[in-house]
């Protein structure tokens, strides 16, 4: 049977361990793929583009699992009081093709996001950052919150947001959570003086959140909102400042900031970084950029994680299982003497 | 809430409506769909080979509606006592990027596959085709016999498998279904005198189940096995001697039988043929070829057949539904305000 983890079960699973606890050990798996890189198979991620936004498949595997996510991004939707990112995924067994897991992702993103971010900025981020400065405080916010302070010890937060009641929000999630909040009032008040700057707005088109003028030395920028064609937050020479870090370039050159720049623009791929392939920060006043659109090994990392959490949980009656397997036909017969356990009509027990 | 299907829901359902109803009900849609090609978002599967087999994601999509199939192929796991094939799919809405419908398709697939078969009969085979030889009585042998009875009026079926055992379990699940069954002792004496010749065996290979030797003027081959690289079922004269009729030549010509041929062997696209924009079989004495690899807008067809049928089904707790899309993180604090209806742990209610 397939295992099933549905929203409530997520929300519960991730309240038991603890957001920070939880965020802290997604960040040790996704580290522990990034170190074995090569081991994968990688694809850029296959979008369906319409009008209103974009539907992507996500597909990473190594010898034994495979995992694949499904996502939407549909900017309009937080009008109609939805998502603009809703997600789900599967994790497979390689040896059978037999679904393992089906999981809600929409948190699960949000999480593997905010921990791919502060294992970035463990890896790029000055040692001595304390302060980081959050523009666009929406539904990742929180969750990129307390990554950074779990992971680098940041203790104080600037945020900023068009949206007051996002600002709002943002403070009373996480009154109480150890973390000085310091609300302003444009972008640029927001990222003076921080050590890490996190962009991660919803804007379509080039945006420009942040410019050249707003950058100071030793900064750390963690743009994880510009993530499809058409769509950036850094002026191009907050880029040509830097030194940019990516995921899969194949997949960044067409979807993350550095799609402002030539084909040929230097980056850096951020597990070669972690495996000591190749240097970070090299200075306390390099300015250093992690160009993150979310890659599908941190979802397979996070599928992983959480099937090695979850073993008991409840199943789906998604997969046959057969008395014998050339006779797919006899489940379409009365006795149904071809399906070994007997499942209730209700989708799962 | 994402509606769910699973394998006994589909049984029932099948059983309900009446296999043969189901198939010519979905070939209907399936053809529906063929006859606007051009309104598909279309790619070749993307497929992850390792040692035991393969996993594959298909996706189709037009303005409304974006679907897509995970089908896994392991020829070794019938020896573990499991399937082969084994699938599920996903319909969602293009306009919000929600997921509307997951359902099992590992029967679905059979039976889609079994409607497309007879759906290409109907355009290419003579119009008094009464004889189908079917050459492997596998998983999906039953659905093949029923929907060309169906859509074709096919009376009698010669079969042969190596297995005499599988012949068994075809002549005990078609017993009553007013089809006359001729077991045979090989593939070469189950073509003899056929109209239509279905090949379906399972190999890995180059198997030449269909030498040029064993054809007749005026036959339709259907050839549903060689459907990925390295496997084909026939011998590539049969291909030169007949017109080849193919899905989505891109996909085809990795996967296909014509994957022996020269990549300009010249084929005809099927939608073509049934919009009436190619000629298909023109003489009673022209051997036809549906070198059938399976495509992702017949998983299309299918999902949006059982989301007509289902419109009822029971719910999945896949995405969150929120009191305030940008307030995620109040998915994790224990008055969980954020959900609107609250769900049990369990997987689904």
């Amino acid at each position: 049977m397939t295992q099933f983890i549905g929203v409530a079960e997520m929300a519960i699973l991730v309240r038991t361990i603890g957001t920070e606890r939880f965020l802290a050990d997604l960040a040790g798996y996704i580290r522990e793929d990034f170190l074995r890189w090569p081991d994968f198979e990688k694809m850029a991620r296959i979008a369906s583009h319409s009008r209103n936004g974009v539907i992507e498949l996500m597909p990473a595997s190594d010898a034994a699992l495979y995992g694949f996510k499904y996502v939407n991004g549909h900017p309009a939707n937080t009008k109609a009081g939805l998502l603009t990112v809703t997600a789900f995924g599967v994790l497979s067994d390689v040896g059978t093709g037999y679904p393992l897991l089906i999981s809600e992702m929409t948190l699960l993103t949000a999480l593997r996001t905010a921990a791919t971010s502060a294992m970035a900025a463990v890896a790029l981020a000055r040692k001595d950052a304390r302060t980081l400065a959050l523009v666009g405080t929406g539904a990742q916010s929180e969750f990129q919150a307390l990554a950074m302070k779990t992971l680098i010890g940041i203790e104080a937060v600037r945020i900023y947001d068009p949206d007051p009641r996002a600002m709002d929000k943002f403070e009373r999630n996480l009154r109480g959570a150890g973390l000085d909040i310091i609300r302003c009032g444009s972008a640029r008040e927001a990222v003076r003086g921080a050590d890490i700057v996190t962009t991660a707005t919803a804007v379509k088109g080039r945006a420009a959140v942040l410019t050249p003028d707003m950058l100071e030395p030793g900064m750390h920028i963690n743009a994880i909102g510009g993530d499809c064609p058409g769509k950036t937050e850094l002026h191009p020479d907050v880029l040509a400042a830097g030194k940019v870090f990516v995921e899969f370039p194949p997949q960044t050159r067409i979807e993350g900031e550095i799609q402002q720049m030539p084909a040929d623009f230097a980056v850096t791929e951020l597990w070669d970084v972690l495996a000591g392939n190749a240097a970070g920060r090299v200075s306390q006043t390099d300015i250093t950029v992690f160009d993150s659109v979310g890659f599908a090994i941190e979802d397979f990392s996070a599928l992983r994680f959480v099937r090695d959490l979850t073993e008991t949980a409840g199943d789906l009656d998604l997969i046959p299982a057969m008395a014998d397997p050339k006779d797919l036909f006899a489940l379409l017969q009365s006795s149904s003497r071809a399906v070994r356990t007997v499942e209730p009509l209700a989708p799962a027990a």
